[in-house]
């Protein structure tokens, strides 16, 4: 009887710890994203205000460059160290990891790199579990579980999405499979630092709620086609930022110059020809246009080119919010060629991009209803699992284990 | 080069596949679930016209419990036996059990048994993949996927919500874990089963919009709280089922009596009892009622009682919409006990107890998300993950294997 009575307590002991842990997490994760999205608003604010700093972005790249290349060796691989830890622990994750990116990310946005910010949000939410994780002394287990609620709470909070984090946390690990032994800590993490960051009084974008077809053949099809070309999409993205990346490194042995040369072809670029800006920063506004009226297919490419040349040649902030936009205004273009509305394609362009180049299409679809609403769940869940299905072996990370063959033919 | 096409190839090739394979099971599913509820309806309909058809309860009973005694033993485990010949393929599942399950279901209905439907929808969708299975000489992996897309689709139909029927159909095979190679075929049944039922003209109950306050700390505490004990009641839910259906075993050693016995019992409470009559058939009305308005906490107890004396005594249909009911009135009384809204507990409860017994969390939040809109996700991601944890080793589905301990102090 003693011993049942302990049994029936040590679940809500369970649960008491984690949520303990949750807030010790969620609350500066939180924290640090509220302070992030401002940080990031005030960088594209003054950009915008002040068009000439583009000039800088060379300089800005060498300066960023050359600190990860003094004193972030050890964080300069960012969300895959992060994945790599939970997969096989060999040290805590430095904390300088958080100052390093955020600062890094806010100074890439200020002088005009094409880049995004989830990887930010990650590797904050990464570095300051792992703080816990070490002062706490905690096991190999606790730890892991730690790291996938700092990965989760990251994301919730940086793009206000705390049901598609706490699937992105778990999904994002492996392809093909999905383990729920964190599922608890890390609903618990995000949603806490989902709330502390709106208390902060951060704001996310609102986007418009999709207004779309009744499910019906034509709309079906449609989505289908077009979940295969933005898998494809999802795949070329990866292959050129980590074409670019790798030549890059061939050609330009000392670190410090890839962004410094990388940041120069984007400012030359941009003063050369106008119009060009649409494609550098977060590029939310041509996100929100693009969900409403059409755009013209080479914004998709545009972006595709910028972003895979910042990220290639070491800017911070990650892929995310990119490919969004990439997704987004792909999927506008094959709306106007499929004679289908504008709003349908957009929106699920916007996520299952992204679920191809995550491999994440269950959390990709939680994160197209909190963002647009439930009418347009069967399309996105539709578009993000072919979207998954045609991307390819591999994503944008690199980390990421391959579980299972998303189908059975599939090679490596 | 050759054989880089034929693998760019493959892929679609592999889609068309599994899309000739969801329409092949999709159609028929999707009809057979039109039917089905059409004949509920009907069933429901005439039981309330004439209420005398309750002192029938018991022969119908008998008649059921003899066919499947006489030319059921095959199908008799219903849903267990789908379960378990995805784990481990042993023999087709007989078609016979779809008629049987179907028409045993309808009559367990008309004279007043308190049953579900979800078992009826699951069986005949498993009953027919497995033909096709059969059918098409295909290998046992294929099979399996063909068995999980029966699932998927059955669900999905007979609720009207074919993201939930897609995770379910992934999710209940095992406690802990979910593959994904059956992700895209379950997909597709899910939705063609589901349009090709709209199609038929059937009609799914339509809930109100849930208006719940923002995500707060009362309301989250709240939430908390119920969510164990939802888990809790579907715990009791299953136990109780067990236990009558064992006990009745024990002492009736013919198999077709038991539900005689049970019918009576029924019955005599039915005809003695002035009001128990809210507890017999679906209870669509009471769950309706009982999201919007208060109703007294005996309510669960009451159709706890008479679903487990259903069931346990070996009525045909299966748990679901009873532990709808359950969940909704237990909410209902938790709301009016924690002072709060009672569309918030009320509708969490639909979904909570259910997530707890068939131990998947991720596919009943969709499924409030489906039936109640998105404001109630956080909050139902919340209820559900906590009454999983809360919901013990096993739920209703004896044959679902444990992948993984929900928490690491769980036993067995």
């Amino acid at each position: 009887m003693n011993q049942r009575w302990s049994y029936f307590l040590s679940l809500p002991c369970w649960i008491g710890r984690w949520l303990l842990i949750a807030l010790l997490t969620g609350i500066p994760i939180g924290t640090a994203s509220a302070f992030f999205l401002m940080a990031l608003d005030w960088a594209t604010g003054t950009r915008q205000m002040h068009p000439q700093l583009i000039w800088a972005l060379p300089i800005a790249g060498l300066v960023v460059g050359w600190c990860f290349l003094r004193f972030g060796n050890s964080v300069e691989r960012g969300n895959n160290l992060i994945l790599d830890e939970i997969h096989e622990p060999r040290a805590t994750i430095p904390f300088r990891m958080m100052p390093m990116v955020l600062v890094g990310t806010v100074i890439s946005h200020l002088f005009g790199a094409s880049v995004g910010r989830e990887g930010t949000a990650i590797q904050m939410g990464g570095a300051i579990a792992d703080q816990w994780a070490h002062r706490l002394h905690l096991d190999g287990e606790t730890r892991r579980i730690l790291l996938v609620m700092g990965i989760g709470a990251g994301f919730a909070s940086v793009f206000g999405t705390p049901l598609a984090g706490t699937v992105f946390g778990l999904e994002v690990l492996a392809i093909g499979a999905m383990r729920y032994d964190a599922l608890f800590p890390c609903m618990a993490a995000s949603l806490i630092a989902h709330a502390t960051c709106l208390l902060w009084g951060a704001h996310h974008t609102h986007y418009p709620t999709a207004i779309v077809p009744s499910l019906s053949l034509t709309p079906v099809v449609a989505v289908i086609v077009a979940g295969a070309l933005f898998g494809l999409m999802a795949r070329l993205f990866s292959w050129l930022t980590q074409r670019i990346s790798t030549l890059l490194r061939q050609v330009i042995p000392w670190a410090p110059l890839r962004p410094f040369v990388g940041g120069a072809i984007i400012a030359m670029l941009i003063m050369c020809v106008a119009g060009l800006d649409r494609y550098i920063g977060l590029g939310v506004p041509v996100i929100e246009s693009a969900l409403r009226t059409p755009v013209p297919l080479y914004d998709t490419l545009g972006k595709l080119g910028f972003t895979a040349l910042s990220l290639g040649s070491g800017f911070k902030g990650g892929e995310v919010t990119p490919l969004f936009y990439i997704g987004t205004t792909f999927g506008n273009a094959l709306a106007q060629l499929f004679h289908q509305p504008v709003a349908l394609l957009a929106s699920v362009g916007f996520v299952a991009v992204f679920a191809g180049a995550a491999n994440t299409p269950l959390a990709s679809t939680l994160m197209a209803i909190e963002l647009f609403g439930p009418a347009i769940a069967p399309y996105a869940l539709i578009a993000c699992v072919i979207s998954y299905l045609f991307s390819g072996p591999q994503g944008i990370y690199a980390a990421q284990r391959v579980e299972r063959h998303k189908w059975p033919g599939m090679k490596h």
